[in-house]
């Protein structure tokens, strides 16, 4: 195909993708799921597991795609945008990365944190080694200390983004099930994040590419902490007209994502690390009206297009016999009891009482959308599976799925994430208070 | 390139693209050049004319490219986002394009645009038809009458959301100046995109085609505004909460904007016709608020992305006789004299003060970056050649550059287009008053 029938596709695409996920929605709401849950599934049902297994022939024709990924097909579309909507969404999520939460219930938050990497890490690195020596769901030049490290982050990993805009929605932030786990949610990210850094380091093989990658990475947060920030500090002012963030002041912000994306890039982590990190040392009120103007487009438009990249690489049909059910059974259970049951009792244990304990264990368990990222770059690299991946898949939508029923009943009413709610205003003061 | 190198580079590239805008702006801005003309400088300076001149093998693996179009390079990352980036650009002016202006000081308006038209027209066919004798700025496959009508379609261009929002910036949006050069700019645009479509409808060369182009587009057009402009309006209400459009309703917007792109696209027409339509027909209070969400993220990170990509494509290199420099500088004067000198004098005849028509005649001779993407489809289609596209872009650049200093001597005070004017919101009540 050239370029001009591959962009009448696009469009064709963007129009399909965007009303399936829409329609799923509707439905999705009826069962009190927010509509990233919906986006997540109608990624899978769009892919080769519902869509391409009922009518392939049309499937295929709606995305075209060349397995051996040299000549130009949907792939090559999709993945430019959808990698562009998954930058600008985690350089969101770090504009709304919150430490100062974790000061307030410090104990709580630390100690329900510990136990949601701790159990995790522990039940999904023995199920990685269990993996790894009598099935074939990790690729050859996967070692044993990549899988058990990778299967190890990728229970831990918790939906912050998710959790904190359900808290944010109910009205929870203040609250101390709010803070608990907003806390223990942004701690355990960052540790899943960096196991799987180190999993993507160990993985080159090359001794000299881990040191860049490990050098690199601790070079760039350094960097980024160190200079980057001050610059960033010292500039905001020019940046505002009026109290508004300039045209030329949004560009700023772009451009030193761009630039984080491409440098963790190169060095052999991935582009949502630097965007992440660039999101969290922006000045507050940089990071505040930014946020406004890019995610409206970067969530409705463009992170709908990973979901489907996303599904695309998703086949179900490859869990096919009862043994890789089995195996499949085995994740969901880990991370269950590694995330979901282990924060509930760590809550109990700091004497949070059980309604709001149980809560936080529910919201902890949900792996949303930030599973789906660690378990695409782990299949875009090799060290997994296609089969693991779906098995992988599975996980993070049957636990994203729970969240919702379990905890409405909990809280009450149920909870839509949409639509999102305003960014929280209330930050830039207390950050400039904390910073003066 | 595999999709992770080239996903490296993708960034790369955007941090490049976003920086070097900036800094041609600020040198732009203090010859009271507005932010859009310094992209589209920036576009040609980042191709082969300036930065692969100076630096090729920097250039080339900045900006790695096939030029047989079929393996994966710069263009399969940067094309779909720049295209993107297009189309949501051509729904934003869909989107503020006003009828009702024309209305106003209806003489005026329609002289200047009359004049606006059949003289570039005129001149444009006559330069058309002497290049098509004696040059080979045609490839061989483009005929007469095709490049008559594509030099006088790009001739009568007029540049109107540069124009529109001059006008709004320097607040004279109410005046008989603006009105006129507003409502006249309006109908211009409109008949060279007919002239456009007529082209793109010709140059199929199959009888078929012609029809499936004229018929759809008129179709197209048709179920715009009979089907899809009464059903938007009854759905608008339901896509609103308290006031604002709900994601939903963007969505909807969204799905609405890239079917149209889709369809005017398969129909052998553009996909910049289609969302343009779009934006059109979508009822006032939608399109205020979608305005609003999508236009910081396209206007700011995807449009630059085109002026690079048009300006990848431009060798300015190619025009390397004194026979082409000769043509490009008849491309210039009939430009000049057919719309600007023409213009001017149409309004003097209507009876419009001096130096009001001076003002006119200058606003409506900057052609920006609606002649870019005319011209940009003349040249992936394969009607002109990449001499005369290179000649083209030059005319383009030099009437838009010439605008914002002469312009300025009139009216007084240097103008820039940026920060972008807010949308005009009265529009709204307006559009519902005029209704009702």
């Amino acid at each position: 195909m050239n370029n001009l029938q591959l962009a009448v596709h696009f469009f064709l695409q963007i129009a399909v993708i965007l009303l399936a996920c829409r329609l799923v929605g509707l439905v999705a709401k009826r069962f009190g799921q927010p509509q990233v849950v919906a986006e997540m599934v109608t990624g899978v049902l769009l892919g080769p597991s519902l869509f391409g297994l009922l009518a392939p022939e049309v499937q295929a024709s709606l995305f075209p795609w060349d397995p051996t990924q040299t000549t130009r097909d949907t792939q090559s579309y999709l993945f430019p945008a959808s990698q562009l909507g998954l930058a600008l969404y985690m350089f969101i999520v770090g504009m709304e990365f919150r430490v100062d939460i974790v000061k307030r219930h410090f104990k709580s938050s630390v100690t329900v944190s510990a136990a949601g990497i701790v159990t995790p890490f522990a039940l999904g690195g023995l199920l990685g080694w269990a993996m790894f020596e009598w099935t074939d769901l990790f690729p050859e030049k996967t070692n044993l200390f990549e899988a058990v490290l990778f299967l190890g982050a990728s229970m831990s990993i918790t939906a912050f983004p998710m959790l904190a805009r359900i808290i944010h929605f109910k009205g929870l932030a203040g609250t101390r099930m709010g803070t608990v786990a907003l806390g223990a949610g942004a701690l355990d990210d960052a540790a899943a994040w960096c196991l799987l850094a180190l999993v993507l380091a160990s993985f080159d093989n090359d001794y000299s590419h881990a040191i860049l990658n490990v050098g690199g990475g601790i070079g760039f947060v350094a960097f980024m902490i160190l200079v980057a920030r001050p610059l960033l500090h010292w500039l905001s002012p020019r940046l505002f007209d009026k109290g508004t963030l300039t045209e030329t002041g949004l560009v700023v912000a772009l451009i030193a994502m761009a630039l984080s994306a491409w440098f963790t890039d190169l060095i052999g982590l991935h582009a949502v690390f630097g965007a992440f990190v660039c999101g969290a040392v922006l000045p507050r009120n940089v990071a505040r009206d930014t946020v406004q103007r890019i995610q409206p487009l970067a969530v409705s438009l463009l992170l709908p297009l990973f979901f489907t990249y996303s599904g695309l690489n998703t086949r179900i049909s490859l869990i096919d016999t009862p043994f890789l059910w089995l195996m499949c059974g085995a994740v969901l259970v880990a991370a269950i009891a590694g995330k979901g049951i282990a924060c509930w009792l760590a809550a109990r244990a700091t004497g949070v009482p059980q309604r709001e304990a149980l809560g936080i264990g529910i919201l902890m368990n949900a792996r949303g959308l930030m599973e789906l990222i660690i378990i695409n770059i782990g299949l875009q690299r090799g060290i997994i599976s296609p089969g693991l991946f779906a098995t992988l898949v599975i996980m993070a939508i049957v636990t994203t799925l729970m969240a919702s029923p379990i905890f409405d009943r909990l809280v009450g009413k149920g909870f839509t994430a949409e639509p999102l709610p305003p960014f929280d205003t209330d930050r830039d003061t207390a950050g400039a208070q904390a910073r003066s």
